[in-house]
């Protein structure tokens, strides 16, 4: 606390990420990268970007990256937007469409940056509780709201809502912008952007940091409607004209373009993960259902911090929240088949 | 308008970059980059951070760099807080330490960001004018004040203030947060850094976009006392965990370190503008001093917009502000000899 802080800033609880420890030989299953590289196109693609051309501005409003992820998503490049990772393009949507009279919704457990969101802005928000499966019923959303959000597949349960629930949520708050954070949609969730066109309400996020493997380049987008759009450019072009360098716009342009390197790598992810749950389950652990990058498992006879604290240890390093409902579960990034297996022999020595 | 928008969307005046003209042949003067590619140990720097460990999320504190920032300045990386652009530094200053109950001061002709920031996070500011010289007098500041921001040297004026006036301020306003935004002091201004230990009010704001000619890489930051600093952060970590990409942050701690191309760079920017204000002093342009890596000028006989609009016909993009005042002056960055001596010769055409 300082008397030069403006008042908002001792009011604000900051989001912790996962921590980027640097140790040797170290099993890294607490941040959800991908345990593969990116696309060898989108690296010479960030290679041929350091030129000097880098002496001047990027495209403020990233025309070429916004068309590349219209053809790939089936929108034009007026209904894309895009930011300095999702997490940059989601603060834009609570400042731009989640301040309203009625309270933003989301569920209790869910992306926790939600709640530090609405703290920085200001917003009234209502943690709407998951039911005791851990998953979102919709049916719960039927209150007074303002906005709503959530992700599909929530973190950091990992379960997948099917497309036709997200449609009913939309359908029944016309008035209310629904975004839908599908940060891990492509390792097995059903995408809302096939709904874009038929929903004004609608705005939904996604990232290049997880399915791309690019979590180090710094991109994410939305699709929507203009009018959500156009809101989410006015806060942008109110606070960083050129949020992507040229790097970024460059790398993300050829990693979307490279399909080939995305059926297969999200491919591998999505098969180790299958081989995880079983294992963990052979084990003793409750598996969530995941359609993401990443597990939500405990142990009946092991608290969730134990357990983490043992496999740091082991040089395992995995993600735990101290957070009532959820304290005993460990979430678990797949990584590759190697690093599960290392997993696996950890577990072996401590449950 | 859309009733999806949050209230603020709608009274939200975006800021305006220069734009990014892709035209043949075009002499590029509107936004003051650097005419001369940036350091080859950056550009390198930047393709070795092209490799698999793009997967992995950036450090989000940034400590390699901040610490060759603080190396260079004379400070500790505690002290120095890095962002997407000195934009995004700006925005942050702004949330962070510039809004309390008495308004915001700042030049009325300076950079035209700061009333858009404003605009964004709600808060009260007072545009203070320049004296007829077009110079920021101090004693204009001596007002209720919560906070002052000022350039030096001033943006789009290019006048800088003397190391001991900007000392005077800041000592005038002990309760005051005082933030030189020093994006142009390079290129002859006296950096307000040394003053940093003595005042626990004073945050100076630099970039790598003009000097270290990275504008395509986005990386500003400021530097001050931990009060100040922690403040920042706790804003970024309530609005974007990992604004610095792999990429951003290797090239630009390589960027900071090459003294030799930074020096040498500079220099031929000083020398170039010296002999681009006698070109245009010759021709009857009246030129205001500069220590910025552009000039702002103007003639008695031609518009600016007139002017700005001929040299355009001839492929020489300069920025012209439509704005009580300056509406007469064209802002005109420092190219290599070659792009000035186009200039010259389109004037000559014109004038």
């Amino acid at each position: 606390m300082s008397k030069f802080w403006s008042p908002i800033v001792s009011r604000l609880k900051p989001y912790v990420p996962g921590e980027q420890p640097s140790m040797a030989n170290l099993v890294k299953l607490n941040t959800n990268e991908s345990p593969y590289g990116p696309s060898e196109k989108a690296l010479e693609a960030i290679r041929a970007a350091a030129s000097d051309d880098m002496r001047l501005y990027p495209d403020p409003v990233a025309l070429g990256l916004r068309q590349a992820i219209g053809e790939r998503c089936g929108v034009s490049a007026d209904e894309v937007f895009v930011g300095n990772g999702s997490d940059e393009v989601l603060a834009h949507a609570f400042a731009a469409l989640l301040k309203h009279d009625q309270p933003l919704l989301y569920p209790d457990i869910s992306y926790s940056f939600y709640p530090t969101y609405a703290g920085l802005f200001g917003i009234h928000a209502v943690e709407v509780p998951l039911n005791d499966a851990f998953r979102i019923d919709i049916a719960d959303y039927r209150r007074p709201a303002g906005a709503i959000i959530l992700p599909n597949p929530n973190a950091p349960t990992g379960i997948g809502m099917p497309l036709a629930e997200i449609e009913r949520l939309v359908a029944e708050h016309p008035d209310q912008p629904v975004v839908i954070d599908e940060a891990y949609i492509d390792f097995g969730g059903e995408s809302a952007v096939a709904l874009v066109p038929k929903y004004e309400n609608l705005l939904v996020v996604q990232t290049f940091s997880k399915s791309r493997a690019l979590a180090g380049l710094r991109v994410g987008f939305a699709i929507g409607q203009r009018p959500l759009i156009e809101a989410l450019e006015r806060v942008k072009d109110s606070f960083n004209s050129y949020p992507l360098g040229r790097a970024a716009q460059a790398g993300a342009i050829a990693a979307i373009r490279d399909t080939d390197w995305f059926e297969e790598a999200r491919g591998k992810i999505i098969a180790t993960r299958a081989e995880l749950i079983r294992e963990l389950e052979m084990r003793g652990f409750e598996v969530l259902p995941s359609q993401a990058n990443f597990v939500f498992a405990r142990h009946p006879d092991h608290a969730g911090q134990t357990l983490a604290a043992k496999l740091r240890e082991r040089a395992v390093i995995v993600r735990h929240f101290a957070k009532p409902r959820i304290e005993d579960f460990l979430r678990i990034t797949i990584g590759t088949d190697a690093e599960c297996a290392r997993l696996i022999t950890a577990l072996d020595e401590i449950v």
